[in-house]
């Protein structure tokens, strides 16, 4: 992929060094700056090669093509506003955060055409550049939260760089993203701590729990080793979904609790059984590689309409392998040429997007594809 | 380490069918006999070079040096008995079960001095053995439950045994056993299985929650794959303990939803980072190998007194890496020798026992350790 102008990283930790190998390594990206107030962490970046330069935040991305915010999620607002307002008309704004919400709400203005949230799913047990690695993002979904006056071609840009360093952008309203998170991330961190805790407390004669505990106890509280602060944040950012996820869950206990009070296996074994079943439905492989297929779609004239194309597939499951613009008639209108895996899901999309009212372009050959 | 007789596998899953292939590749036992009701788990068990020869209960027991019950919990109390009054008066018999207190319980009488419980804390996402791993047991605690009348040399068996396998030989009280397991095992498995139910029922404006799943939430939910009948068993066989350590970690949820309620981000940091760090001491590297220490205990002519012993160290987290019993004076007193793990083991093992009355023998030149 070519990409107008560097890349600024604003924070180099793990996520923002990780970022900046994979650029390096994986699309033709020449110049990536980076940015942090830890002059430590920025040297380890440099050193790792995951930037090529760094400068001030200002400096960095008054030139830049794409700024990636990498930063704990407190500071994204004031940071996002900052940047928007110190880059120019063409620059894509975008970060790596795990919450969208409040992010996407404190964006304002004629900004919002050029920011576009992001959350890569995925981590690594160990923070700062030192643990930084290029495939941290392969075969990860990386969530993108455009608004609704997100411009067509941002979003284009940042959907090939994202593709480019291995994951699967995925886009979603910022709200199902958060609540989303709150049930298979952030109350899986918060339980990891409370199961670590509830064993580091329990001694039965004085037998420490914890020096007893197996491979399968260390599955379950791996991600307790997640940094505090940032974690208190994340929690606290998306506080209410977290706490309706927590609720959820305690019910869901209390109900496997009920059945092992009174006996009754048969509730056991259905509620092991389903939870088999669900684990199982987790750890499918994919499909095998099913042959692309094409859509076009006339993109209208109106803020966001690429944005609302992307949301629409990326809630209904509908992977976009590949999404580029072609100019349309004059006026502005353009296509959207969608790469997806196989006709069924293509067929799903014309679906999806016809209900919505977007026209679909004379099928594409695909003999031209490639 | 040599065997008298034939070892007789009374199950061949993937735990019974490990241990065959583990005595067959690690010691230099020559008869594996194995026992399963079902025909295709037998054959298969062969196949793999887990049994050396498979026949009826009876005959199976009859002349075995030791029988080994890997079999499901429910069926271990009845199993056992039979097993004990088909066997010889020299037959050791022991179990892999995953709850001790019950069992224990149930083997009455003379045979108590014969039947040792244990559990080796591993296991895999398969079942059966075209599953079973000659290293299954490598580095795991496996624990022993010797009842106050169990015999010295049998117990002394079964250590060895143990360790030959490649796993750590840890003697517990039945009863404290089941409050750990309940708090480290049973619990996490359940509470895997309420995870994941919790997210597959979750689905934001439709968006099935169980889709955006990343690696974290597979690490906590990995154990959700086990059997369900088995371990429905499992939970109902330990039951106050599991209700227990599980009304105890939704007590700690409860907290920090409370914390989270109430915007107190001190306290929520706080049970962070207590669960990092206990995250870390479950993780932390094994102490650099220090010189094992050698102490020598006599042993008083009662029954159990060895297995009060080694209970008492294996209460105090003291690892014992090897365990030999010699001939005492005339009246049936005998020593145990016992390696430690350094010299501060040792140290901490004199105390232990001469707080519950054992006299220790005079100190064992180190140079004869070998």
């Amino acid at each position: 992929m070519s990409e107008p102008g560097p890349v600024a990283l604003v924070g180099v930790g793990l996520m923002g060094a990780s970022l900046g190998l994979a650029l390096r390594e994986r699309t033709d990206v020449e110049t990536v700056i980076g940015v942090d107030p830890d002059h430590a962490t920025l040297a380890q970046a440099r050193r790792r090669g995951a930037v090529t330069d760094s400068a001030p935040l200002c400096d960095a991305v008054a030139g830049a093509g794409c700024v990636v915010l990498a930063a704990p999620v407190t500071t994204l607002p004031a940071l996002a506003a900052e940047v928007l307002a110190a880059s120019g008309d063409t620059t894509l704004v975008t970060d790596l955060g795990s919450t969208k919400t409040r992010l996407m709400g404190a964006v304002g203005g004629h900004a919002r055409r050029r920011f576009i949230g992001g959350h890569p799913v995925c981590g690594g047990e160990h923070s700062g550049p030192g643990a930084a690695r290029a495939d941290l993002f392969v075969g990860a979904t990386w969530f993108l939260t455009p608004g609704e006056e997100a411009r067509a071609d941002l979003y284009e840009r940042l959907h090939r760089l994202v593709g480019a360093v291995g994951a699967h952008p995925t886009a979603i309203g910022a709200e199902v993203h958060d609540h989303l998170m709150a049930v298979v991330s952030h109350l899986p961190h918060m339980l990891a701590a409370a199961l670590v805790n509830h064993a580091a407390d329990s001694a039965p004669e004085g037998r420490e729990a914890l020096r007893s505990a197996g491979p399968s106890f260390r599955d379950l509280t791996r991600v307790a080793g997640s940094n505090p602060e940032l974690w208190a944040d994340i929690l606290l950012d998306n506080r209410a979904a977290v706490l309706d996820a927590s609720s959820g869950l305690r019910r869901g206990l209390e109900a496997v609790e009920a059945s092992l009070t009174r006996g009754d296996r048969g509730a056991l074994v259905d509620v092991l059984a389903r939870g088999r079943a669900a684990n199982a439905r987790l750890r499918a492989p994919l499909d095998p590689a099913t042959p692309s297929a094409v859509l076009s779609v006339v993109v209208p004239d109106r803020p966001g309409a690429l944005s609302a194309i992307a949301t629409a597939l990326g809630h209904a499951h509908i992977n976009i392998e590949d999404l580029s613009l072609r100019p349309g008639p004059p006026g502005g209108v353009g296509v959207v040429r969608l790469v997806v895996a196989g006709e069924s899901a293509a067929e799903q999309a014309r679906v999806v997007l016809a209900a919505r009212g977007f026209e679909l372009d004379a099928p594409t050959d695909v003999e031209e594809l490639g």
